[in-house]
């Protein structure tokens, strides 16, 4: 599978009921949908079965496809700290399979994920999969796809636009950070 | 390591900046602190290489160790929202290295464990580190132990006190539960 493609990215949209994945092979400028589905957790009571699920799924699909590279969607903000310390345990463990086996992981804000597919921040889930379905040729026999997974691979998406961009137009995490990426634009 | 004790308990107080353990072994009634540390954390700048970090040492610990249960030191609350997703997402990191090797995880808020350990639902985590000198016979020459590992050791011990309690004295999670493990106390 990791022979046929340039690059292999999961994406994932972790979530404490319902675990989005989408996988999304790169052939130069060619982007291929190669799976996608949800991890149903909302079946198990106890919060340590659905994290002990998560890591084993995720642990599973890592496995499987070889991914070179892992993008999340991560909303900064929630309702309450409860809910995003219980966010927070199923996105850790999520990444604590990508990173068991050296696979580097990037996050992306819902709203740039959306921005990055659509061209609109504030698209709706579901033109977002409207525009994944056609970017990536997923076939309309596979009309209900659900949207977690789509979000997920939307993230794929929105990672493999956001590695491709020349440095110059990419956003800096801090001065040093721009400096470091921008060596000529430093008078001398 | 394994075979010298009924029972091997991982503690771990996971934090950000500083990750604290504490490996407490039992035979019967008593109990022996077969390590503790910390794991620093604040020398890597990066946010996923602190993931990465917690994920191996505590695979490592356990690894080394083969505890037989982890006990988790988790506040309920916190400052804010994003606080709370980073340290949900270092207890994730830390359940996943759990989950991984099939060891069962309790938590325990920081008041139950300075309760268990000294009386005082509100003692100082220098009180807590005291106590557990005297209960483990912790020579004074590692007069200097941090408290993030004391207060991992203590979440460790304070698993063992709840889980060798006799079962009509635990607390219950709902009445159902209390129902449940108490089926002689419903009027027939």
């Amino acid at each position: 599978m990791d022979d046929q493609y340039d690059k292999i990215i999961i994406g994932i949209d972790p979530g404490t009921n319902l675990m989005g994945y989408g996988i999304l092979g790169v052939n130069g400028k060619k982007t291929f949908a190669l799976a996608l589905g949800v991890i149903r957790l909302n079946k198990f009571e106890d919060h340590y079965m659905r994290l002990h699920r998560i890591y084993e799924r995720v642990v599973g699909l890592v496995d499987h496809y070889h991914p070179d590279e892992m993008a999340i969607e991560a909303p900064f903000f929630g309702k309450n700290v409860q809910s995003m310390l219980k966010l927070g345990r199923a996105q850790g463990v999520a990444m604590a399979a990508a990173l068991a086996r050296q696979v580097p992981i990037t996050e992306y804000e819902p709203r740039k994920i959306k921005m990055a597919i659509t061209g609109n921040g504030a698209a709706s889930k579901e033109q977002v999969r409207e525009m994944l379905r056609r970017i990536l040729h997923i076939p309309d026999e596979t009309l209900d796809i659900e949207l977690d997974a789509t979000d997920a691979l939307g993230a794929a998406l929105c990672h493999f636009y956001e590695s491709s961009k020349p440095v110059s137009s990419r956003s800096y995490s801090s001065w040093k950070d721009f400096i470091a990426k921008n060596p000529d634009k430093l008078k001398q």
